[in-house]
């Protein structure tokens, strides 16, 4: 029963979901938003790298998705969030996390059915797939849908290697 | 006698240079480069989180100073630097070390006197300043440089500091 750790990093509002696989079903644990908004840069990356520290430590997981940056809108803000997502993935590889990124697309075909998703869908389906009470806050959402896109392409990944091929070590390192 | 840490972070080689500062002297500790070209990103973020983690542990640096971009190149390279820089500045923030950020020209101007320098009077002035029996690699001297420039900045403000103003906690925050 892998508990996969999704996040969605930007320079403002880190978001997280931690979720539980068992076979075909998958169980919420936990999400949230960690904001870094107001404070020096340093500080703000340090607080993402400790609050998913304390996370990792709390939950356990075995696996770390995030999404893979294609093209972002401008050098000034590419930096920022290369640096929230540099805070983000050293803090999971510290914890001796596996790595995985998955693009928007992959995300939102997942969760959703289409890659054309818009964040409002990804929101709708994250909530009806987990059955939650209520919709998961926006970057909540947005990370808790990365690790059910983990989830879904880790299964298909083992159904396969099951009939014919074979995942190195258990794990699919890259997507 | 403050040991200074200077780090020029990038994807593929993260420079790195360690001095002490007494008084007007500065006096050279180490320096080279954390070279992670080859291997997967979060391996290569690991690399320099835990690098600069291990120097700090032998050389205990009081400060860390790195540079400050104001301008990059293209959205890509942006986010792969921001990554980079992410690993560097978490791996002091996390050893509990003060971060300070210069501009290129500033660290040009405390290093060669001009803004407008070029990397081989870096490397030149780098040698001379630091009594060096040769040139330090390109990378490993702009991280000196980082680290000669917040030696010098520090040491204006504490004159400054001296005379009529106070300096907060001794130390500089951010310049």
């Amino acid at each position: 029963m892998p508990i996969i750790l999704g996040v969605d990093p930007g320079s403002r509002i880190t978001g997280y979901g931690i979720i539980r696989v068992d076979g075909r079903q998958t169980e919420y644990l936990d999400s949230g938003c960690i904001r870094v908004g107001q404070k020096p840069m340093a500080e703000r990356l340090q607080t993402i790298f400790q609050s998913l520290a304390l996370l990792i430590g709390e939950y356990r997981p075995e696996e770390f998705a995030i999404e893979q940056v294609f093209m972002a809108r401008n050098p000034d803000s590419a930096l920022k969030l290369g640096q929230a997502r540099g805070a983000a993935i050293v803090s999971a590889a510290n914890s001796g996390l596996a790595v995985h990124e998955y693009s928007a697309r992959q995300v939102k075909q997942a969760v959703v059915g289409t890659g054309g998703a818009d964040k409002s869908q990804v929101q709708h389906m994250v909530q009806a797939l987990l059955g939650l009470s209520r919709k998961p806050q926006e970057d909540a959402a947005d990370a808790l849908a990365i690790a059910l896109c983990h989830a879904h392409m880790n299964q298909s990944t083992l159904k396969l290697a099951g009939v014919g091929g074979k995942v190195r070590g258990g794990r699919v390192r890259r997507q």
